[in-house]
């Protein structure tokens, strides 16, 4: 018997139910299921053959889920619901002690929790996958200089592994952030009840060792209202979007005409209805397109936890289509970064030539005339000046002539000013820690392979 | 034959592929097709054969859709491609003349101009019936008061009518709102091409007319770069949202033992799995909690638009999912909160006798030393200060003696202020214009059904 | 005397206080309270010599004001506070009566309606100027080629002043944004009072005459609880600078070595602090940089009306700062905008070079075929399969032998087939209204220039 | 000299300054200043006469701005300008030579990372106080029963001391968070250069040490395009502030006077400018209205992030306000609610009287009957049918007859039901780890004050 008397209306069983969406959680539902039994009948507060008899019947919905043969009725409202009928339809009334001792709030929050942490363990092996497929990308194209751009000017030049290692670090780090959310479902909810606890002894340190929690969650109450982990996976997974839109961006750039860098491979690129020349980078593309949209649902969770006022409420229901999108937005970003970046064929003609820019020698000339003691600012004038009257009168720094070179100033040799101008001498020269010299950029490799092998061990 | 030697990765293809979700935008890619092929004849851009032949093929392929009997293939990239696939299977080769003088980028950008254009105004129906039913209850309880809320706190008594119609009054505006977006998709994309124009003499008057555009987008360019109208209906949706929210938030407020107002029909309300005499407003609490989603589809939208080069990219498929799901979600959102005040109880007793709370006649003793000329800011002091000797005395305001009320001020005559102190006299008082004094509701009602009747014309 | 017997806490004046932003809604406080002294005065409320005593003394405080001669002072709460207190300084006791008959919440929805109307006046007319520069500058370069892109690829080509245009519409309908904005700021809050009405027989329709607004709010409740106006502002806004992060976008790539379509003025540009060759675009990427934030202050608004309970709460004092720094923002960008595109030099080499692409050509081929009777799908495959044989051999489209345009099909005349590949041919030819062709840009600048004078009548 | 020739339009100088901004981080420019000037010393790249001269310069300037007697002039961009013009405006031609050897771009990465982590240990500093008012209310009020809610309907009795225990456990997460975003500042940019590395054998480990970073940023190009440590710190506060949104909305609705739970002293609260009765909670406002704000920095500073090309933009200049902003919001929230809680008083009455509700010990009835070995489901039933006859019939359930109480269940002992129905019986019997038995609570506490002691330690 229910304290109902109408039925549901149609429309509030639309808006009201989340079993379309969250039959994803079947697999952790039955796994707590079973470590829920367990403890219960430990504790003798069911039966042995209780326990049994439930877990016989749990053993067979999952079978029946497996094989997508699991025959979901209008009135599930949940899958939670949906799995304590089908138990109670096969294992008999027995079925109806699963839910000693627990409420759907604590299960609902275990639930998700078990989700997140697999969520952000899944991200953190595809994040190292892109990282290790950018790392061998560098390797093969250790030595080969394209300008490096601040503002999308040209400025220096670098190498190639130089700038594809920069994704790396930005990886490593969204793993450091997939740890911290997977860190932050340590705490098991599953006891909490409703949100006061239960009133029975049960053995909470006991199912959260069967599930894989560190420990128990303190407070009752703030067990069921709690959806951190959520923000946190939904935070690392929106920083891991934002570097990607950046990738994304680039290897657009880079494969139009007028950059010409990079080649898309055919399987990455798509056809026009109308244009049958063109071979259009899709998935780069989407790349940057999918940010806003994790972004955006980062800031939906905030909006949902927004001023709700203690304990659960039904709006934390909301948190399951935006964590479920992104985490499969992320899935499909992530693999075609890592394919795009295996079948990429960079055209390193192209980036030499762009890389040989003159002008983008002039702060190593500045720098050439602060080892002769010329105050940096002041040589920077110096420099600027002559980058001024080349370009005015429509020359390269190169053709400038000695006069006009040493009239700005008396410390600038023309021939060593010639040889700056070389992209090979600038490359080189950059030989600070982190800097694009080769030597420095090998150490830095070295770094990243032993970093993401610690990963693997 | 196709410029593309390699097949598309399967990562690529599930990132790229759109036919899971904007398939549901069959019968606005048909109607279009419709009028393209009539206006190709018409032009003699293609025989009248080819029409005749073309427009069979189409209604072979509604007929399947609509039989949910089409069959869609791996290969389908989106609904246009399918669509056309199936066209030429069912006409043969001249199927390859549907796509003569246009492009995948004006075609889908006609396509989403028409679901927008569809959906404001379906949205726009939905909300003249939830106002429709917050004006039948508003008439239903003209004289109930209720405290009116500021900062939670009581401050002055209204009329339940009066709270009510405030809502009828945002979502006047929301309606408004939707017909500005459902004006911004008056402008025909159809024939923009890819982006330049086509190479045939069109005839676009004749396609907008049919299809219901006012006009043709002046600028081709602008036309397959532009998704502005999709914003207008974002932005119209989470500003209806938003108003939801709010009215979600005061039943889910007024439903708690604490306030009492309201008792939701069972038919809107769900019970606990583990807490038998639980009865949980959960639509309620759904209006709460769909509002971030919608916001958040914006914003993400607007995040797809951000710094994109012109003119079709990739990014703008992203327009679609933001698009859909809040249509639905508003859709929805607006059943149930139609549904949810018309099965509302309000309870008179509770509600009146929070409006019975003397202190919140305190602005009318005010007013009334003011009518006696003191200035207002001194009479504001000189009520204060007798708030405080109650409060601080643990006593009402009505208890408070003819001797401290004199002391007050000497203007203050304590038959008056004790009269002042019951409700009616306070919600009477309220004459002016927009006011909850009873005529001024009435006068208030009338403009609000004025207003509505407007819609149904 | 106050209700309160203990001071305000510092921490929570710091929280509370608002003073120090909104203070710049002082004209719009001293306006509302000329009109609300005279009405008083009209209609008996007060006597004709208390509201010549509040009119001087207004007049005094708004000298003070211009000449930033007025003393603000601790406990000054907001500038309503502090206007009244200065008021009362003036004028002695009768400055008391100033706020008879109205509220803070009433008061403040009033400043912020005439605020967001200004606003919303002055983005319309600095949409409009950048407008006319587009125009001016479309004008300047009518016939000047470049490609259009997709996927920022070449894709067709078109003129400068087609592609110039098509910001201009977008800019025309963000003045129908700014438009409908100041539209819903049209009905007067003032005289809403707390949120109840007023105890006074009020002539709201003579201070809204008096203001400039066309009506009267018709709900007190809704009137004091309302900020949709705020909404709408930003979403213009917001939308408004989601188009300039796209112009500011292109002005980038634009200005790059790469692209060279562009040279920024010196004035709009920037050094760096250590490569004295540089020369960055600065303003343009902030003005792709400003996008999120607008983007964010409307997301944010939403957020704080997010399940607010009616009817003024302290969280709509959350209103302003996000509405005043989307003013500042927008004004200085289009300002940006406007002086950018005055002062940028195209580069008609660059652009006609990149325009020459052989390849961008493709579509037109296609249509060639189809004008021969070739159904388009079947011309597209055609002309994808020539372009696959010309790169894969490392040849152009106009290297190919006759032998092999004719073996792709017999309906190819090689001789139109190369005169095809010319740019200008491609050009000419897109005559569908909206479209590249010359004749078809000049009836669009008419247009957009006719639409821009609507605006200037 | 410099490459320009036209002087900044005064619209672009007002666009592109920070100098109103970013002066605030004067004392991490210095401090970095410093500590690159001694290790140019130490590697020989200046003098030390030149050193001493620098550091001299620098302690003036500091001093200067300190004592607030800096001139600051129209021509500085930016802070880092402004410290440099006055440098050699001190120091001589010498002043030229602190900015060898690193680039504004690595200068600026250096500065906000330092800002950063002394935010992020600022707030958590600030977050162990408001931790430490709760758990001293939680002390005071061991064992004042109320309701705990769930959709905000009365669902089981929980002590206060339980309720406010649960914000200690969220605000311990953020302390969490905000360490992990203090250990992603960890990496210097400082020697990065431009982006290339730079032309010194510089010894960045020691800079470094001197500024405590633990390592030097690996790769050159992500320490200058890198802000993920903005992000960090953001979305830290962005979870903080939504906690403290959910205790200020319960704050406000605990002050109403239907709930009437707690009182709001004098010091955090506002009377109104009309109403002399009214007692405003605007802090608890406040902090509910702030949330949306911090929300929308984290997602526009994802947005400035969104899609940019490596390596330095000047896009990244806007990473400043959004965190500034934060920054202080934050502070003041966090410093306001601690004042809140440590001000509040709670009602006991009224929580005591609101626990009393029998309806909430209806889940321990049917824990009743479990235990009796009725499972759980039909235990649910059978309460329910309860609960309807009670609710139908208007009477409590206390109220039922042993007859009917035995026709519901013969489980059911009409004696131990009444008893159950008593509130004390309901709290002490939530025995479970984490939940509300006094027991557990002390356990609870205890754990909050180690883990808090921890911070302090």
């Amino acid at each position: 018997m229910s304290r109902f008397s109408e039925p549901q209306d149609p429309v509030f069983a639309r808006l009201n139910t989340s079993l379309s969406f969250d039959r994803r959680l079947w697999h952790h539902d039955i796994a707590q299921s079973r470590a829920h039994t367990r403890m219960l009948a430990a504790q003798a507060i069911i039966g042995d053959d209780d326990r049994d008899a439930l877990l016989a019947a749990l053993d067979a919905v999952e079978s029946e889920l497996v094989a997508d043969a699991f025959a979901f009725e209008d009135g599930d409202e949940d899958i939670h619901m949906a799995i304590e009928r089908r138990v109670t339809e096969i294992a008999g009334a027995v079925g109806g002690k699963l839910h000693t001792a627990r409420s759907r709030n604590d299960q609902v929050a275990t639930d998700v929790a078990l989700f997140t942490r697999d969520s952000a363990g899944h991200a953190a092996r595809a994040v190292d996958a892109l990282a290790q497929a950018l790392i061998d990308a560098a390797e093969a194209h250790l030595d080969w200089p394209l300008p490096g751009y601040t503002h999308l000017q040209r400025a220096q030049p670098v190498y190639l592994s130089h700038h594809l290692l920069a994704y790396v670090w930005m990886l490593l780090r969204d793993r450091e952030r997939f740890s911290f959310a997977e860190a932050q479902t340590a705490a098991l909810p599953l006891g909490a009840g409703a949100l006061a606890g239960v009133n029975f002894d049960t053995d909470r340190d006991a199912v959260a060792a069967e599930l894989g929690f560190d420990h128990v969650a303190p407070n009752s109450i703030d067990a069921v209202s709690n959806r951190d982990f959520a923000l946190d996976y939904l935070s690392a997974a929106a920083t891991c979007a934002t570097h990607l839109s950046r990738l994304g961006a680039e290897l657009v750039l880079w494969s139009s005409e007028e950059f010409g860098f990079v080649t898309l491979p055919d399987a990455w690129t798509s056809g026009s209805s109308i244009m049958p020349q063109k071979k259009n980078p899709d998935a780069a593309e989407l790349l940057r397109a999918k940010a806003p949209r994790i972004v955006a649902h980062l800031s939906a969770l905030h909006g949902v936890m927004h001023a709700l006022p203690l304990t659960y409420n039904k709006d934390l229901q909301e948190d399951k289509e935006h964590l479920f999108d992104t985490v499969d937005t992320l899935d499909v970003c992530l693999a075609a970064a890592t394919g795009m970046i295996r079948g990429a064929r960079f055209n390193g003609e192209r980036m030499s030539a762009a890389a040989s820019d003159e002008l983008i020698a002039a702060t190593d000339v500045a720098d050439h005339l602060v080892k002769r003691g010329v105050p940096f600012r002041a040589c920077h004038g110096i420099v600027a000046g002559l980058v001024r009257v080349a370009v005015e009168s429509g020359r390269s720094l190169g053709e400038l002539t000695d006069g006009e070179l040493v009239a700005a100033s008396d410390q600038l040799d023309p021939i060593a000013f010639r040889e700056l101008l070389t992209q090979t001498s600038s490359l080189e020269s950059k030989v600070s820690v982190g800097g694009t010299a080769l030597a420095r950029v090998r150490e830095q490799l070295g770094a990243a392979r032993s970093a993401l092998a610690l990963h693997a061990a």
